[in-house]
């Protein structure tokens, strides 16, 4: 329950890097591992030490981080055969702030709590460009007091940090979030389509709507990229599908009936298909066009 | 093309009549007509005259403004045995508020070409408070020239008026409005479903993702009347319904797919099938929550 001065961080993808480069420039003594050391190389360079295994990370810091893409990469950091539970600290903190199953969350938690460890499960919404500005929104599941121990950690990140409940009900939070975006991505597709089939200029079209009861973000932020055919990743078809994998899974297991989730996944499933994997979530307008044959006309 | 002093109002609902009364209070000389004549009482009472059917009404009106319900009303409004088209004047002004198809407001703006009169097609979005305040937002389709010489009249609705393109647009543009709706309205659902699912507060949910990219006014606005059990009608179902039979009618003439929307559709005519037409549409959440029989839970 001492105070956090050494923060282990494990991730150094499109977020880990500039959200630990916040931990960095706030004073902490960082230590630093990922899959690909190469990546690390930018805390490194700017003092951050390194580790070879989460293991060797964990066995002297006061709080863990990581920030990786999916449940079976979370199993191993925390759970695999050099895993964070083998080293960490009576009374350290650990935060998952991937986005992953809440089960996963919970199986982590209570592999902890074994090892008299606290665990914060706390996936962000907001992007890179959240990451780099740190205005991230953080949904917090875990124990209060684990929250406002964590929380001067988590002010690096992002002033929105919402306690959704218990272990998993971040993770279950941000699931939410994604079941909302996918659903208003493809009704804006949806939107597109018929405004085209139906001779409208599509940027008047959005003008006329966006402001009322048709709005939503997705229709501010995304639609007029689809329309510009700009097509950089915000956030990509790749991860957008894991997050809806995530949420059929988890669906599955509540017995959970979402109709237009599953659409929505299976649309972009096609997405895939056509190779705009690596693509921002606004290129689905691809595949909603080419249902319609409209594909060619633009 | 002279200035418009008598104008003729058809249609008395719950939008017709608040509109009506801001025509009256402008300071134009009011004659409305509509199908049930006792509805038009209010009208009558501030100083509007009556007129028996719309051929009468037409007969001495620089404009006519119709807010009827579907494209049959329209028809019979305009084409019918007593249609305004038997009378209109040369020069006249045509206003249909109405939600009805784009090919209505085409075939209703030909046969008043042929007696010399313009047309507008101009739907608004905005509700019954809309309607009373005066914040519609506007959707016009038509000549430019045309749009200009009715600005004065439309701007007594609301200040947010765009120009959608050729007679047809308006209505398109309506439906594009109509097809965002629908599908926000069940992604809010599935999240709330979902969060329930997985034991989370859906108030904290909603607090936690609404203000970044899962957004939207649906989010915003209707997802907490769901919450709360408050389903009286902003928009009823009954009336989404119309709208996307419109929007599923056109799409098929113009050979648009639209998956989403007709899912929508879908699940909303289960909302009637429950005996819900005549609540808002945020009773959709009952639906897909006896889908998931969470019904009795709450």
């Amino acid at each position: 329950m001492s105070e956090v001065r050494r923060v282990g961080w494990i991730g150094t993808g499109i977020m880990g890097v500039p959200m630990a480069r916040h931990v960095l420039e706030a004073g902490y003594r960082l230590t630093v591992h990922s899959r690909t050391r190469g990546k690390a190389k930018p805390l490194v360079e700017r003092g951050a030490a390194w580790a070879d295994t989460p293991e060797a990370l964990a066995a002297d810091a006061d709080a863990v981080i990581s920030m990786v893409t999916d449940s079976p990469d979370v199993e191993a950091v925390y759970l695999g055969s050099a895993g964070l539970v083998r080293s960490i600290r009576r009374g350290a903190l650990a935060i998952d702030m991937s986005t992953v199953a809440p089960a996963t969350a919970r199986r982590v938690a209570a592999a902890l709590a074994e090892r008299g460890a606290d665990f914060l499960d706390a996936p962000v919404s907001g992007g890179s460009w959240g990451a780099e500005q740190a205005t991230l929104s953080i949904m917090v599941g875990g124990e209060p007091d684990v929250l406002e121990r964590s929380r001067p950690i988590l002010e690096l990140f992002g002033k929105s940090i919402t306690h959704c409940g218990p272990v998993g009900a971040g993770q279950a939070t941000k699931l939410c979030n994604q079941i909302l975006c996918a659903g208003h991505l493809v009704a804006a597709c949806e939107a597109l389509v018929f405004a085209r089939k139906n001779g409208l200029d599509p940027r008047t079209m959005l003008e006329a709507v966006a402001g009322g009861a048709a709005g939503s973000w997705v229709v501010s932020n995304l639609a007029p990229r689809m329309i510009a055919r700009d097509f950089a990743p915000g956030f990509m078809i790749d991860l957008q599908q894991k997050d809806l994998r995530l949420v059929l899974e988890t669906a599955r297991e509540t017995l959970a009936c979402l109709p237009a989730t599953a659409l929505a996944n299976q649309l972009l499933t096609a997405a895939q298909a056509a190779g705009h994997g690596k693509l921002g979530t606004q290129a689905l307008i691809e595949t909603a066009e080419s249902l319609n044959t409209l594909i060619h006309e633009g």
